[in-house]
């Protein structure tokens, strides 16, 4: 028997668990991130993204709710993989000048991924008339740009020329 | 024996091989893409992508050519987690009228992870003074900023109304 065909309303619900999976792997990937940290404000920056991350959770919970499904994950092999290459870093830089640029570019692209992902996100859920899901939307999207611009300052300002200098 | 302390240029180096690998590994990615599309600005969109990415492939291998080193890969867990994904949606929507949509998204999730990767490698390159590595770099980084948008313009333009409507 032939499936189906899927429409926008089911790839949406889809690509929700999979970010819904993605901000729990990060969840529990930044504690280690800011533990690894040796820079004070890269510590700092990524214990303020943690609380910013749980309420991204509890948004994404509001959004399932508002088109009546459970919250749920799935395996996501994107957020595995980015994160798998964050835990590399941490392993082959240990007490190396250069850990901190490496864990900027490993948040960053961490960053990347959910800004692609919630960016999809709010155009479908406007596309589906679900305004008040693509404003909850949109207001993590802001908050995960933010946070890329102020990996950026923080490595130009101050983590690059760490590891250059050591 | 203890290892000796990585720095910048180490891991530039190594994220240069991170970066050569997910290139090609897009590379056979984006026909499989174009093929899929049932959109014609979305294949034409994917084709002209691949043309790009042969020259960014050219590029990275004239910054091995300026650090001294071979150009090689090196396993990169988050671009084949990303291109799986990608793989998954032609699976689960074949057929179905909201495939392009999860093209253009699996695409945009490929870019991202290659505007932080570019966008972390020109920083580096500066950091180090390499500053014509870092201009090719940057060419890239430019390209690939405009394919990124050119994809939300086709989405926000045709391929949303079109999953919608089916």
């Amino acid at each position: 028997m032939a499936k189906a065909p899927k429409t926008l309303d089911e790839l949406f619900h889809d690509t929700l668990k999979d970010i819904y999976y993605a901000e729990k792997k990060i969840l529990s990937a930044l504690p280690k991130m800011a533990k690894a940290a040796q820079n004070d404000d890269l510590t700092a920056a990524f214990e303020k993204h943690r609380a910013e991350t749980q309420e991204h959770v509890a948004r994404l919970e509001e959004v399932f709710e508002m088109i009546d499904h459970k919250p749920q994950g799935k395996k996501c092999p994107a957020i595995d993989g980015i994160i798998e290459e964050g835990a590399e870093i941490i392993e082959e830089y240990k007490g190396s000048p250069a850990l901190d640029a490496g864990l900027v570019a490993a948040a960053q692209a961490v960053e990347h991924y959910e800004i692609a992902r919630y960016g999809t996100l709010h155009a479908w859920a406007q596309a589906l008339g679900l305004s008040d899901a693509a404003d909850l939307l949109q207001s993590t999207l802001d908050e995960e740009e933010a946070t890329d611009e102020a990996l950026t300052e923080l490595a130009l300002d101050s983590v690059n020329q760490e590891a250059e200098a050591a």
